[in-house]
This record gives C-alpha cells, structure tokens and sequence, in this order.
C-alpha cells in the first residue's frame, strides 16, 4: 500500500495551523487531507473509519490546554495518540490589498489568537475593535468574502502566503515570540508506536473521589516509581463543581516496566483510568532513569516474588516443616 | 457612607449571567454598576480605584475554569477576593418578534454557552450555523442592529426579560440542567472577611521545578494538615510548554491556625506563592476539622515547643550540667 | 509418616516459656523436642536438617523485640517461619523446700526476667540481690546444685510444676498481668502455609541509604497498597553506627496480591530485602480490606494494562496509523 | 563555682566502657564520679539532685540500642541529654596471675560482650562455659574474690590497667574492629546547649494508633522540612504487643526553625511526644541544609503570613469592598 493511500483529517479550515502541524508528518504531505470544522467533527472521522488519523492541537504554551480537545479526547469511543508535533506559533496581520495599518478599525481572529497579539494591537492599533471569529483561517478567508464587516486578520503566515487575495500588513505581531503550539495525531487503537527510550505518555484520569489526597495517591503512582509528569491539567467532568478528571503527560512508554506497573497503580484507585497512547517526545529529550526504577529492577524484584512460591528441593507439605534430613 | 455610593464593575455587557451574579450581593442592586468589556478591564477598575470591587467569572461546571479571570487575577497588582457567588445556568433562544424556530439559519453566542447548548441545537435545528460572538448578550444585543448577519442568540433569561425587542423562541436549552457557574467578588487588598466557619481560600502557587514531586510536595502541604481542596487548576505561565502555576482552592479561612500554617509551608516551597483571599463559603457548608488539625493542637504544639526554650527554674547554664541541689 | 517423626529444637533449657510454646504446637507434645543453648543453635539446627523446625522467642510485650532472634534469623541460611504462637507470661518465685521468704537474700532469673518482676520485687523482698542467669529454668535448676550461692529464683510456672525439688514461693509475681511473649516456629524454606485470610507476613528490610525518605519509601510500599504493619523494629547491621535493618510484620500473605506487589516495591528499593514467612496469625483476627487494594482490582488493573499491548482486531502496523475502512 | 565541685554519675561499677566515656568529659575528671548499678539508679540520682549530670550508654554499634536507657529516659521526670561521648569499644581476657589460656573453662562477661566476643571464643576456647555477669567490670572483680567459680572475664582495657590482681590473657578479642558505643550525659531539664550548626536531636515520640500511615505521618514531619533521622528505634511501652513509642535522633538544633516547626508537627500529631535534648554532634558533621528548609525560609514565610492579616494603608471594613478613590 503506498503512503498516498492514507487519509488525515485536521481541525480545519485550510491554512490553520493544525495544518502545518500536519505537514511535519512524512508521509501527510502526499496524502488527502481533510479539513473538520471541530475536534470532535475530526475525531469523529477517525472513530468511524472514514480517516486513518486526526491531527489537532492539544495544548498551547501561552493559553494553555486546549479544552475542546482535552475533553473529546476523554470521553467516546477509545482512540490513540500515535505522534506529537511542534509548531512555533507566529502571527501576521492580513487585509485585502490596499489596505494600509491606518485604516483599520476591526480585526477578526481567533479569540486565542486575539488574547497572544493584545501587547502588539495596543501598541500599534489600540483603537482597533474586536471581532470575533470561529478560526483564524476563517476570518482571513472571510475578508475574500462580500460585504466583510472587518478590515483586517490575525491569521497564521501559512495562509496568507498561499492567497493572493490577502496581502501581509504586519509579520510577528504575536507577543511572545517563543510561543509554540502542540499537536497530536489520533488514530484508533492498534498496535503501539515502538519504544524509542524518549517517550511521552498520555492519560486520562478521574479524581476517584472529593477526599483529601486523593490526588496526591494519583500522584505518587508515578513518583513513587520515579516517572516524572510533564503536564497535568485538570478539567471539569461536566457534572458538577468540584468533579475532575486529570488529563496527564508522563515522560516514558508502557512498554517501560516503571510506566506498566504505574498504570497498573492507577488503575487499581481510578478504574476508569483511560490509556490515550506511548508515543516518541517531539523533542527527543530521554529522561534519566534511576537503577531502581529501571526494566531491570522490576524484572529482578518480579522474579524474586516468583521465588518465594517455588517449592524448595526437598520434600515439603503445606503448612508443615520440612523433614529432617536423617 | 451610604451603601449606595459603593461603584461595582462587572464582566458585561449587561445582561449577561456575571450581572446576574453581582445583584445578588447585597448593597449592588443598589449600587453604581459599571459593565467591562473583559476581565482585565474589570480588574483594572479596582486595581486603580475607579471601583470598589468587580464581580467576574471563575469557574463553570461544564466548561471548567475560566482562563482568562485565572490568568488575570494570578498576575498584575494584588488583588483580594471577597465573596462568592453561584448563579444556575439556564439559556434560552432568542430573535426578532415574528422569528420561528424553523426560520433560524445562523445563530450567534459566545463559544461556551454554544458548547452548552450542543445536544438542544442538534435535536432541534441541526442545521444552524455557528456565528462566534464575545458574549451571550452581546449576541442577543446585535439581533437589534442594522444588517445584523445571523437569525437568533444564545443568551441569559436576564437580557431577554428586559429586552422588548427579543422574544424567547425556547426556554432552558442547555444540555446540563445542573450546570452552575461561580463568580468571585474582587476588591483591593484590605481587611479580611471575618471567618465564619464555612470558608474558602483560594491562592496562586507557581510550581517550582518540573522535577518529580514537586506538586506532591505542594498538596502534602494541605494534606499533611487536614485541609481539602475543593478546585485545583493548573494554568501555563506563558513562559514555555510545562511551566505551570496552580489556581486552587482550599477549604477554611487564612484565619484557621491549620491553614496559616499551610500558607507558610507553601511560601518555603514555591515562594511566589499569591493569597489572593479568604471568604465565606456559597454552600455554607463547613468542613470537618480532625481534633489534631484544630486550632487548639497548633496552639498547644506551639506552646509546647516554646516551653522548650524556656530556663527552667534552678540555675542552670548554657551546656553544663544543672548545679547539684545540695 | 506418624506425626511422631518430626524433631523440634527450642530455646532450652527444658520448662523455659519457649517449651511451653512449643507444647501449643499440635503434634509437638508427642515428638522429640530437642533443647538448644542459645537462639543460633536451635536455628543451626533447623539449617543443618538435623530438626524440623524450631521455637524461638521473637518479641515480648514488655521487653520488646528479642534481639538475638531479629538478628539470627535476619542473616545466614534462608529460613521460614510456618507458625506463631502466643503465651502469657507468669512468672513463680521459686525456692528450695523449707526455704521461707524472708530468708531469700540473692535471687537469680534472666536479665529480661528480673526487669518484670521489679516492682513486686521491691515490694517485698527489696534487699534481696540480682544475680543474673543465662535463662529463667537455668536459674531454677540451679537451686539444686550443690554449692548454690543464691536462694531463689524467678521462673515459668512450667519447670516449678515438675520439679519436686522447687517449692513455690510466690506466685504471679510479674508487674504486670497482661504480659505475653510472641514465639515462632522456625523452617528451612518449603512450600508455604496456605492462605487464611488471617495471616501475617515477616520480612526484613535493609535501610538503602541514610538519607531523608529512605525509610518512608519503604513504609510507603506498604501504605499505598493498603498493607498495615504490626510491627516494626529497627535493628544495626553491627557494620557501623546509623547502619539499620527493619524487622517488620505485616498483616497478610504474600498469596495476596497487594502483599505480593508491596514485596516487588521493597525489593526494587532495597534489593537484599528478605521473605520470612507468610503464616496465620495467633489471634486469628482478619484485618479488613479495601476494594482498590484486594486481589481482584490487581488482577483488573493486570488486566488491562496487558490488554493496551494487545493488538485491535483491525490491521495495523507499528507505528502508523491504522488503514481507513473504505 | 569551681568545676571540680561538680558531680557526676555514671553506670558502673568503675571500669566500664561508661565510665571511659565520662572522663572524655572536660572536667569530669576533676570531679566526683558515682557508679549507679543500673541506668535508673543513675537517671534517678539526676532527677533527685544529688549529681549535676549521668553518664549512660545508649546505642551500641553492634548490639543495637540500649534498651534500659531507651526506656528509662523515654518515662519519668523530664531529663535532658546535653552531650554525646562515642567510645571505641575494644575487649581484652583477663584472669588472675598465672592462669594461662589454656586453663580456662569458664568465662564471665555481660551478655553484651560475650555477644561481640563470639568467634574469638570459638576459634581460642571453643569449650569456654559462660557464666553470665552484671557487667564486664562485676565479672573481672569477681576474679578477685574469694570462692569465684570461673577462670577468667572479657571486659574494657581501662579496669585491666588498673589492677595489679589482674593479668590479660588476650587484647583485642573483639569479632568487630570497628566497634563503639556511644554514650549520654543526661541532666535536669534546663538551658539548652548552644546551636553549633551540627546537633543532634533527641526524641521519644508515641505512635499514635495501630492505623496504616501513622508512622508515616511522623516520618512526614521530618521530610517535609528536611530534617534527616541519624537513628529511630522501636520500643515497646509495655502495655501490649504492638503498642510502641519511637526514639529518634534527627539532625538538627531545637533552635533550628525546622526543627521547631517538625516538633510543633509532631506534637500534634502525637501530644505525648517528648523532647529529650538538642546537643553537639560528636562528629562535628554538620548536615547539609536546602535553601528551602534554612532558618531564612522559615522566617520569610512567617513574615508573608502575617502580611496577609495585616490592613491595607487604604481605608477598608471587614467583608466589604474598599472604597473607590475618587
């Protein structure tokens, strides 16, 4: 089956940043890719079979997770993280040609987008109104589009190099410009990626219950066999104030012992504890493995449990001293 | 001074659930109200004592925290929460007199009431178009202007009831019967509200190194002296991808000894440690306290350890023996 | 083979406390019983084949942990304890026929022994002189030597009760009435006593390191799986001051899952850790035990970590995502 | 008051390894020394005032703690250690003049050091009786009297040097080289030791309850703030089997903020703990100190707590907004 065969859906539209997370991966460049119009629409796609994976933003280092899909991922039918991908994030300013930085009066963009440019639009437009839109992409298209009731986008520079309609007022107006955005790709549950020594888990976990250290014993799961958490996040169940779950990112794969027997752990105190995938760090980062915490340490201590249930070599009965020898 | 000459602001437009939330305290029917346009311009009004106090969102039980009254309040000037406020969800739909369900096309809100409201939409009239709004009111507010692009809102049974140019189309369309948001009451740095038994504290704690353990050591600090935690939130800095603080919520009063010295142990730990105020309880419910996490055990461990200080009464000096008494 | 084949060595001398442990032992009344100098000797024995098992005395309730016993059985050859046995402590004072109390001058007993009867001691005959045994029945016995340089002697009931030469001065003369010495019965390791549901587990677990938490991982690998300790004693290696083992029994066997997970723990963190037995308890009284930490939610959480590396039904290779149904 | 008027007690009788360790003290020497025949006579000469101070053993490397020590100091009126004293501890076979080694038969010593002369004994005078003794100094006196019924007796250097009725058959017959014991020197409650930036500290504390974690509650007291144990030991408190209470050395001063702030935990959770003295190390190593846990981290977050109670420089009534500026 050659590479061109696969299908990606990505949280569209076209030209998003999700997009370009999407065209780090070898082979989605020759592939079909379609655009969703949400994360569930994309994850949806990839839970009936209609695409081989989804690729979709998961956390942003200035705004945070992304909620939408934190909590799709968590809930319906199972589904795998299988990569993750990095995408610095950067900003420009488009309007239609002709339009100069001292005509604006509204500006359209995401309301994630809108929050990163504020220091940049202060100092530069400050009496620019908001206008909100569903997708950057969106509100740069929506300026091609009759009777626009805005004058300029916050947009992704993917788009706006591909249109000609659109021309570049600003470059790198976001205001921390080592912004960067995560992505994950989903696929459905098959076999795992292969252990590469620099691996990155993700969980889903419900707080058992509103006890005090309930999430401390969640916690020491992982401490308590030395893996270390890279991201937690807590999210509303939807039921009530106060009912969590925990979305987490461990540094290691299940295939390592420490992350096998911590799962276990968590499972044993939240037994709707969701495996969301062991896949390879987008940055290769290998975490140090103390020797007790290593393959090796939970091979010797699970072969020596097994040991104490081997009958000795001589005869012996259950529950009774062995024989004398003479 | 009169009750009345107190200023509030609060997240607006009017209309929206957070002025809800504000006539519910007291003196504010009364009061000056004054809308902001978002969180920050909210908190500024107090920050720079063009108000009293502001009444903003925090926390939804659908949608989980609100990130930018999170953000907002874990940074700039200090802050102090006075109060809370819960105030049950309940939209409706809302168009121009003479509007029917079944003409409705396009429909505007702001993005978390429409995730609200998915299963309603989708059963009743799937087909409608989703046309992001900054808010519920402003939404239902932009159905009464000129050329207004979309056919009905999403908004508070508030703006509808005062609002004679809108009528209901439908009634308690969110999907969650029970969702609830709380919103806090925020004032200047000043004198404490007195204890009551049935409190709240909420503090920002920066985690201090993405090392293991460094959140466990964090909540020891409540757990180790019986305090619960009723919301716990992680948010980004801004700063790089895992760079975290923690927004949380803890049970009891900066005036209970247990949590005082809670306080003190997160300040060694994570010394930029925020106490952003200790306040009465919505629910009224207070928590049970262990005789070992009362006031009196930390009184009597202190005296107990002060006692160990003190000379006793025959002469004795630094590091020798106690003189005979003969 | 008759019960009346098995040899039992004890602490001796005969009508110690230890041999009335071992008469509680069913088939031990009718079998050889093989007294032995000191604690070393009887568990040589039991190394060498030469008995079947044999009876020590492992921890008092006033005196403590028996420390020869701890020590002994903490190195050397692997041996396991397949039974415990309690008995309460009485103790006689005992004197020649004729022999009143007002003429006992010096008085002879084991050290541990003279430290339980010193209150009634003082109370009755306080000038009398300590003159120190190598055990209780030695002491005893040695009224009828010839040439005995005390006058009496405090003892088990047991060897005053058979010895016509002894003539009981006073009787329950042990300050206090509740005393009772914990006895175990000691093997070569065989097959294990079967599980009752109310057993008890004994290890000895070296101290890795002196540094902060060392002891608390330890006490953590219990903890976290719900296994309560009876008892804990910490004992020095003899290499050098600060250099410790734990001696610990813990309720359970290692035929239940959260024991058998627990050993795995302490055995990763403190590898020369060792099994001493799983063996029902004297009081027979079953500790209760919650449902995330029974056998069965360890086989679940077993279960379904094995189940994240089995492959889904559909085809799929490692590492991309899987083919698209259609 | 010259230092020679001081006086001392010490556990004899003289020659002992304990009376070696009082004349390290610096004006023991010129002192008055009193034997005590046993650690509760020698504490109690302390308690009634009839000496300024007690030297006691308390922790043997090979033999582990000195329970007689451990249990009195943990009971009765309130003591305090003021100074630790180690001592090499080195055995020498005595016997009268003219005995050779190969007369002996029987051998006197305390159960201690017979037990840290083993194989020495076995591998010279493997068919040497034991003969137990009060004391290694009682057993070489009672060479010296008439009518003594064995040949010869292990005991310290110090009592062979100075008497001229006794000839040493062998030095250094010790199993371990390494050997020492380390010593007390208990007075009346009083002014502490000075802070050296190396202490110790000594602690009784009862376990609380037979619960799973209660243990580990107390361990937590001292992790939490970085204080590291040198030693803990389990003792009975003779009420039942697995009532215990913990004696505990930790690192540190009482005048250390984290020290103070683990006793004040540690009373809490267990009231009845009691303080038994802060004192120089006898090693002068002083233990490394985390900027989290210095006296300047302590005292930064006594001062951020009190800040909060503090009122703002603003006007402002508890519970209430402040009042707008303008």
């Amino acid at each position: 089956m050659s590479a061109s065969s696969s299908v990606y859906a990505f949280l569209g539209p076209q030209g998003t940043f999700t997009e370009a997370a999407l065209l780090q991966v070898p082979d989605a460049a020759q592939s079909t890719r379609v655009p969703a119009s949400n994360v569930n629409a994309a994850l949806d796609k990839v839970r009936d079979g209609s695409v081989n994976a989804a690729m979709v933003p998961i956390e942003n280092s200035v705004e945070g997770g992304v909620t939408a899909t934190l909590d799709a991922i968590a809930g319906g039918g199972e589904l795998r993280i299988i990569r993750e991908v990095l995408v610095p994030i950067s900003f420009v300013l488009v309007a239609r040609p002709g339009v100069r930085l001292a005509d604006v009066r509204r500006v359209s963009t995401h309301g994630h987008a809108w929050a990163q440019c504020r220091l940049w639009m202060d100092a530069n437009i400050p009496s620019a109104e908001y206008v909100p839109g569903s997708s950057t992409a969106a509100s740069a298209m929506g300026l091609l589009e009759e009777g626009c009731h805005y004058d300029a986008a916050i947009c992704a520079p993917l788009i706006a190099r591909d249109q000609p309609g659109l021309s570049v007022l600003a470059e790198d107006i976001g205001d921390n410009p080592e912004a960067v955005t995560r992505f994950i790709l989903v696929s459905r549950p098959g076999v795992l990626p292969a252990r590469t020594g620099a691996d990155k888990t993700t969980l889903v976990v419900p707080l058992p219950e509103d006890r005090p250290g309930a999430l401390m014993e969640i916690l020491d799961q992982f401490a308590s066999r030395g893996v270390n958490l890279s991201r937690i996040e807590s999210r509303p169940t939807g039921q009530y104030l106060g009912d969590y779950f925990f979305s987490i990112d461990a540094d290691g794969h299940v295939g390592d012992e420490r992350m096998a027997d911590a799962l276990a752990g968590l499972h044993r105190i939240s037994p709707a504890t969701r495996f969301l995938g062991s896949y390879p760090r987008a940055d290769m980062q290998a975490a140090p493995v103390e020797p007790h915490t290593a393959d090796q340490a939970f091979q010797a201590a699970r072969a020596w449990v097994a040991g104490i249930f081997r009958p000795a070599d001589e005869s012996a009965e259950s529950g009774s001293p062995a024989s004398p020898k003479a």
